[in-house]
């Protein structure tokens, strides 16, 4: 599939236009811009640039509200709940993650539900604010219902991911940044558009039984919980899955479960919504509110050597630290540019189009 | 397999009374033993009074202590960390969630990373303390080294477990109990009995192939990562496992990855250990800090209901909500009693018979 080179300035240019463009204020449309694109940068492209239209369209349906009034409603000294007031989630997730950071820093943690928020980007990009304040950063968000839980037809949570970063010494930080799901949708379209099949455990059809169609969910299917399947540990996929719901909206009074509005803005909302917009969970934890910093990052380098150092299987490269794949591409990208799909160029000039933005190359 | 039932109060005297001979205080044989048989009552009958034996194995080495002075050795408004001063899992576990407890009434949230400890028994037990603050409960621990990572032959990470614990309001609570892995040691112990192969994804062999081998472990094979292989996310499962490896052990000071001491005293220690004992990592959430309490119960009920009430899959009978099987089974055996397999009665009567403490039936 060809695909066009673009730089990380050239694309930061263009997304900070089209969010002013919408109405948010020089500073949102910077940290909105920077939250997004540190998604092309790690390698995630499916949650980056390319879904740029998507946030615009909803705002266009007046389900993201670009001058929000991002708030805490309610707080102590370890936690706060903040109210997004349907902004962007790539604006109000570090607004509530630097609450969190300061709370850390006076209590030792700091725990911030959110609700009436929006998709907030890659979780990793919130957690990993908190690793120069030598914090452990954790990042969770509820998302549509996409995932069947083990045994149901109906599907009932998000891909629901969970981060956690935590600073090393000499060593890069370890960042685990992961869906609850087997695979994300993302890499379902990747397999739609080369004409393959899926793995088992990835998706089931309609009738919830296991399928290798990367069609599925257009068609009554859903997305499977990590495990696949109930032999393979599905229960604790769907269990992880509805722990990110609970501390994401059940916490902050977010809509949760099968009522997550939908991230398409021509999909319905769901009828009867219990809660406001969607929900995070962004936490920090000061490293020596437990333990030496030093000490703690001196273990960490030991840690990730040890990992990084184990006797690989025949054929298999060397063994990986959860956040080395997203650090090179990172590395790779910032250097030699980020490539974009055509119909993801394509479709940002159409959107430049619209706004008077030229997509410069 | 023949078994014999017994009453959990039978058990209990039993438990209790060979937890006073090895030296505990009265106060700590009780403790001990509800952590203990929380599992058979909760049908984990891999944790329970089947492991009694080998915590007294652990006392015969010397790697029990069975007066431990379990001490704070830092803390903050919303940390704590804990010496568990080599004692009991089953005690240090609850003495640490206790102090998490007060600190969640005191500043919204309470984290407690333990050192110096040994076995925990299951998680479930004690995030189950927080429920009734109306706070939820967190428990993690590390364990010896079984599980490989994602392209590793090596065996670097213990099965370590995560739990949630959440209250409810008119339903029971939420609680999500899992081992990081795709299936438990215990599973593996009733294919070996029933001389059944492991499904995929389970175990692989000393080269890092697949395997249906539940002996595996044995010929130098390895437990997998939640997801099995890569294909399926196994990526996940391991990072989930790493995690829970720096909350329980890096921010403490306990042993981690491949140098956790390991369970049967029978095996040798790990060389030069860069920590102390095992680790756990407890935390409890007051509700009221972030939400009132009843408004998030009114909604994780309807959240638990409408899991409940999704469509299963033909043939399936109903969609579960975590911690139901384990509900179930406390219920059942509270009221019909324990049942215990004829090689377990008979380590526990040559237990009792060494300490001159009778196992009644």
């Amino acid at each position: 599939m060809a695909s066009i080179t673009f730089s990380y300035q050239q694309l930061a240019t263009f997304t900070e236009s089209i969010f002013k463009k919408i109405g948010c204020s020089d500073e949102h449309a910077a940290i909105a811009t920077r939250s997004l694109l540190s998604a092309d940068l790690r390698g995630i492209d499916s949650h980056g640039v390319a879904r740029l239209s998507g946030y615009v369209r909803l705002w266009e349906v007046q389900r993201v509200n670009a001058t929000p009034d991002i708030r805490v409603i309610h707080e102590t000294p370890s936690t706060a709940v903040v109210d997004g007031d349907s902004g962007l989630g790539l604006v109000i997730a570090p607004f509530a993650m630097q609450i969190a950071i300061e709370k850390a820093k006076q209590v030792g943690t700091g725990w911030v539900s959110v609700q009436h928020s929006n998709h907030f980007g890659i979780a990793a990009q919130h957690a990993m604010m908190a690793l120069e304040h030598d914090m452990i950063g954790i990042a969770m968000t509820n998302a549509s219902p996409l995932v069947a839980p083990t045994f149901s037809i109906d599907k009932m949570l998000g891909t629901n991911p969970i981060c956690v970063a935590a600073p090393a010494g000499t060593e890069p930080a370890f960042v685990a940044d992961l869906a609850t799901t087997t695979a994300a949708n993302g890499k379902l379209e990747i397999l739609q558009r080369k004409n393959l099949q899926t793995p088992t455990g990835w998706v089931q059809d309609a009738q919830g039984h296991p399928s290798h169609d990367p069609h599925a969910l257009k068609t009554g299917g859903a997305l499977l919980p990590l495990g696949g399947d109930r032999e393979h540990g599905s229960h604790k996929g769907y269990a992880l899955g509805a722990i990110v719901d609970i501390f994401s909206a059940l916490l902050s009074g977010a809509n949760y479960a099968p009522w997550v509005p939908p991230f398409p803005a021509y999909v319905p909302m769901p009828a009867q919504q219990p809660g406001k917009g969607i929900g995070h969970f962004l936490g920090a934890m000061r490293i020596d509110a437990f333990r030496p910093a030093d000490d703690f990052k001196k273990s960490m380098d030991h840690w990730i050597q040890g990992f990084r150092n184990a006797t690989p299987i025949a054929g298999e490269e060397k063994v990986l630290v959860p956040g080395d794949p997203e650090r090179e591409y990172e590395a790779e990208r910032m250097e030699q540019g980020i490539p974009l799909l055509d119909a993801v160029v394509a479709d940002l000039k159409t959107l430049g189009e619209k706004f008077s933005v030229d997509l410069k190359l």
